[in-house]
């Protein structure tokens, strides 16, 4: 383990940090806030660390897949940790606890609150909120790959692809382009263009325009974290569609934006998980509507509150417009449904991805082929690509990994004794990154309640789900730590 | 696919059924029933529709692994539906939705049961739907395998492997010794030797004789139909530890008790599901004492009862001595773990098996590994031996099979509107094939209320998991009705 290229890249994100939090205090400089010293102290927490750490800059960057993973694990973690200062020293959230659990659901753009009244909060604090959604939803790494130069120094593309690899939501990681740079930096012009875009719409929709400000860059992350304690419910038809459009928007995969830039409209047409997402939302949107009716309402309105609340799910944005804690069993499974496939990898969506359900039906479906004709190998094809053993094998795994770390953090949460429907969509809702639950954590609820040790099992399963669980699994994995393995001469 | 043979089976299996209907008769002729008259249609039934059907016998009995399926599946389907005729003509269950409910329930060792009242059913309908689970708890055709000489005629091996196969729990099927009809004679002793005993200890702890016959008999399929409307609750502390122990005896490994018999200690040793099987056990009893600890009730009553709780939960036999539904959620959330992993793969227990979450780990294990040092591939050892690619792939794939059916399964009882912890532990229970649950169809509770519909995707749910899935979903599968399929040549 290259212990220094790793303090070296925390530092860095240190550093970063300190200047995003640059944004708040201008934020609280126009409002007149008091919040500005808390800002303005960690900042410079922020800032004295980093450089201190990137002082001790290794002569040479190495990056293995071990420091990839080890990286950005802790990256994370650090990032919070740090974010969560400006709440605590402000009191906007009195216990760190809570700060932290605050900070995590947002760089993890899972959008869980336990302020059970946000809009007390001050301007600052909350356009700190839903900006750590903004930079939790590209991720942060790829971030730093695309921005600072000096990390790409001395490093193979290989080390970039396994930084890249290990914070990249989806089963396998493709390139756009040949460099791994100039992909991140297109995902990135592509990432801020369609939250400018969503800026404008809601503006020309009316909605204030520091509201629609933290509403698209919270929505651009698909986080969650609202500025009203109803969350959408109060804005108008109009906004709350433009937010549905780009909901479902987040939940693409970016590539399909690069390739309609690049008018390379069969490569989209190709791509079988952008198809079922579409398949899924407008199923799931026709099923609502019919069995969630209310008759209370207009046939507009029903349409608008079941596509409302499909999109956010689906894309684990987790806003809401109606209480959907009181719909029906059936349609509250399908929401169930989609908090767990979240949307398509490659987006900023939580969960577990489309594409890998769609590897696991053809890995079921060869399976039963296998039982109808024993001794012939069946390979599964995807995109008009076979799909490579080692992915359907990891995609498996991933799944079993998702459901142990489920039942180990029902199992956790249960101390509390609150009901099962609370603790599973709780558990559910961190680990799909997605907010609000039902039951106790319903919409029209929050986490607060939960003890210290569910709040910060919560905040693992927020960040193992962003960071796709093995990064956060591998550090608490002895032998990462181990110096040298003698089976593997390479390390 | 050769029909022939596969309504040759059936027919054997309706001939089966019939002369297992004699007892039941004697049982009625013993209480000077009128019931007997329902026995003795039924019987008919079943022997005249046998009969013809083994007239239309095959020259030759041709079992490949197509055919072993769907006689596995349709053989569990035509043995419920005509073994629920008794029920249903004597009108101790009305409804025939409920009659065929029942009778799934029993032939797949389940014990969900949609009678409120189970003291008021005579005393033969009592002792059929015990027996069912007798019956159920060994496999149909494996005990066609043992009894009837003719099905070995002209067959290979290999047609007798697939039988064994598909209707055998487990990753997979260990001979004990080089014949499969002998493993399965063997197999059979064990178990009839087993309920024996366990009928032989009730009555010595003064458990009157018919109630101690049917209890062991629904003891040793991992049933759990009870004789009485509070289950076990009732009897006296000797006889609840007496079913303890046996419901512990009946979720090992069934080759524990051959090597036993055979002096092969160090065989049992190896055996690494057996050993993790008692490790659950005992951390899972010490748990729910210290979690459920009911002060008003005296400690050896608390240890009675989390053990009889915890050995009735992962044997999934489905007795209760308590409302466990009024336990602590840390408490229910231990037991809802064990209802998934069910016992060891081998013995008369539902569920996914102890064997296949310990391969699971162990890819998870080698996934991580794999991460750490890519290139290098890893073999995972279990008992000594290096588990399959293919074992591995399976188990792997089963996981997400149940999950998938789990999830359909739920979201279908969805529509009639209860709440989540009922349907989620209604399909749980029957999957795994254990009969109570939590919330609505928790052990004070029974399965009356849910629709037909629902009904009816409980009995897939049950059937499905006590065949282990495949079976019943090759059987929906429309290529397995081709005739030929041009990429293999031996069908």
């Amino acid at each position: 383990m290259n212990y220094r290229s790793i303090t070296f890249i925390l530092g860095c994100i240190l550093i970063m940090e300190g200047i995003f939090l640059t944004l708040p205090i201008l934020v609280a400089l126009a409002y007149g806030e008091s919040q500005i010293f808390s800002f303005i102290i960690s900042l410079i927490i922020c800032l004295a660390l980093g450089i201190l750490l990137v002082l001790f800059k290794p002569q040479k960057l190495v990056f293995n897949v071990k420091e990839g993973f080890t990286t950005v694990a802790l990256g994370w973690i650090v990032l919070s940790f740090f974010g969560s200062f400006p709440f605590y020293f402000s009191k906007d959230i009195p216990l760190f606890t809570d700060a932290f659990f605050e900070t995590v659901s947002g760089f993890s753009t899972t959008g869980a609150s336990i302020l059970s009244d946000v809009e007390s909060m001050s301007e600052s604090c909350m356009f700190w909120r839903c900006f750590t959604h903004w930079i939790g939803g590209m991720g942060v790494l790829v971030f730093l790959l695309a921005i600072i130069p000096m990390v790409s120094k001395g490093q193979s593309h290989g080390g970039h692809m396994h930084l890249m690899r290990a914070e990249s939501p989806g089963p396998s990681v493709g390139k756009l382009v040949p460099k791994v740079k100039t992909t991140a930096l297109i995902l990135y012009i592509i990432y801020f263009i369609l939250t400018l875009l969503e800026f404008i719409a809601l503006v020309i929709c009316r909605m204030p325009v520091f509201e629609a400000l933290l509403t698209a860059i919270a929505n651009a992350g698909t986080g969650g974290l609202g500025i009203k304690n109803n969350s959408i419910a109060g804005y108008s038809p109009a906004i709350q569609w433009v937010i549905t459009v780009f909901m479902i928007a987040f939940g693409i995969n970016f590539n399909v934006f690069f390739f309609l830039l690049t008018r390379k409209f069969k490569s989209i047409l190709k791509m079988s998980e952008v198809k079922c997402y579409f398949i899924m939302l407008i199923v799931s949107v026709a099923f609502i509507t019919w069995n969630a009716y209310d008759y209370m309402l207009s046939f507009e309105n029903n349409v608008r509150n079941a596509s409302f609340q499909v999109a956010s799910m689906i894309s684990t944005t987790g806003f809401s417009t109606v209480d959907f804690n009181q719909w029906p069993s059936a349609s509250k499974c399908v929401l169930i449904a989609l908090m767990f496939t979240g949307a398509c990898a490659g987006s900023t969506s939580g969960g577990i991805k489309i594409s890998r359900f769609i590897i696991m039906f053809k890995n079921i479906k060869a399976q039963l082929l296998c039982f109808l004709h024993p001794g012939t190998v069946y390979k599964s094809r995807m995109d008009e690509k076979t799909i490579d053993e080692n992915v359907s094998r990891a995609v498996n795994i991933f799944f079993t990994t998702y459901a142990m770390i489920f039942a180990v953090s029902v199992f956790i949460l249960s101390f509390d004794n609150y009901d099962f429907e609370t603790n599973f969509s709780a558990v559910l809702a961190s680990l799909s990154n997605i907010g609000p639950g039902f039951s106790k954590v319903g919409p029209a609820e929050n986490f607060a309640f939960f003890s210290p040790l569910s709040k910060y099992v919560l905040m693992f399963d927020m960040i193992a789900g962003r960071l796709e669980l093995y990064p956060l699994l591998l550090l608490f994995y002895y032998r990462m730590w181990r110096r040298n393995i003698v089976r593997n001469k390479k390390i």
